[in-house]
């Protein structure tokens, strides 16, 4: 303990240079009275613009982040203090987040939020910041944060179940947990190289919601805190 | 097998009448084109307009079935037809869902598929319906369904592990859970009472994503098929 939660390669940036005169881009630029370059990328919106984008499947979705990150945030692992979350990008930045944090629950507002952070560098502006952004490549981050042992979920991982993949980590002092934050395609090699030990949880590929959930929860379960967070009587108002 | 589960009292509705002339409704309708009454009420939007609502605390939140149902759609039990959704509104609607529906992943996109589906009835209008909307109460579903035990989660139920409170259900035939989909508050009399057992698993009230996953987790790990779906090989391509 503390468990890393590393959100990896997430398919969250802002809209690049060589979109900011498609129609569908300048669209919502009008709408939300915003700079192009200021709003996120996001394929809901700006499907059209994508197409040639290079490396498209993995990027424009900060819905998945958003979920996952409502998800990770809302654990008893997080409310006990014992996870660090970090949402690395696919353009390298790394977000880090509060576990005190309480995120908003709305996807507009989320989106807000987020591009306030690439205009401040943090948010809120005034108070001690909750949300810090830095340009960090995912081997810079692994580095700096010096975890004991690193273990990456991937379809192309050892079948283990979650169970056989966290009680390991438990009496670790700093393990990490590399979840994928893009809808299709595989970590990149500068990732899985970062890691210990890959691990296929299903035959099928999973939403990074579902799998970061699991995780959190065996290793709740491992540390023996679900238990412990029960409430010490057998039944109502006693 | 298959385990029925049921999102409670859900903050579900369409704008009801008495604040069709709010400012802040009247915006949201102009900029998306819409009758007031055909929209969702959401309180990211009409925070000001509930003010005077009875019950406000339990309404406005579609966000909180959709995090839900993003999480349960894609759980493995779903994906393997085991699992039947449903989602049961605080002004007694109840939508059934398909398990082969791929929902919009945007919120906004859900949204717009919730109010399509308060007009039709049913969606999509053409093909076979993949969401059904039909009023009933949620005593009334349970008869309907015929489940053979009937669990709800609440922080005033007893305390017991996810995995105490779900490896009974494994072996029975038609096992139903029931889980709140409000942001605050507790269950209504009604809905307790139709529980053969009321369930608490943490010292603080959890969202209802949170015990959605764990629920759907331990049942699939009671039922043996989260071992059952790890793929037949010890290594990458083999």
């Amino acid at each position: 303990m503390p468990l890393l939660f590393v959100l990896a390669e997430s398919a969250l940036e802002r809209i690049p240079k060589e979109l900011w005169k498609h129609p569908s881009v300048i669209k919502t630029a009008r709408s939300r009275r915003k700079r192009p370059g200021s709003m996120l990328l996001d394929r809901s919106l700006h499907h059209h613009a994508m197409k040639n984008l290079p490396l498209a499947e993995k990027r424009g979705r900060p819905d998945i982040v958003h979920t996952t990150l409502l998800y990770v945030m809302g654990t008893p692992l997080n409310r006990a203090g014992l996870l660090r979350t970090y949402v690395h990008t696919v353009d390298d930045h790394v977000i880090e987040i509060d576990p005190t944090t309480r995120l908003p629950k709305n996807y507009n507002r989320f989106v807000g939020l987020i591009e306030q952070l690439y205009e401040e560098g943090e948010v809120p502006p005034g108070g001690p910041p909750l949300l810090k952004l830095r340009r960090e490549t995912l081997p810079e981050l692994v580095e700096r944060l010096e975890p004991d042992r690193v273990i990456a979920f991937t379809r192309l991982g050892e079948p283990k179940t979650m169970e056989e993949a966290m009680r390991p980590l438990a009496p670790l002092g700093k393990p990490m947990v590399i979840v994928g934050g893009f809808p299709h395609g595989h970590f990149s090699k500068r990732t899985t190289s970062l890691a210990d030990e890959l691990i296929c949880i299903d035959e099928e590929g999973l939403d990074a919601w579902v799998v970061a959930a699991r995780a959190i929860y065996e290793f709740e379960k491992a540390t023996g805190l679900t238990r412990k967070r029960l409430p010490k009587r057998k039944s109502p108002g006693e």
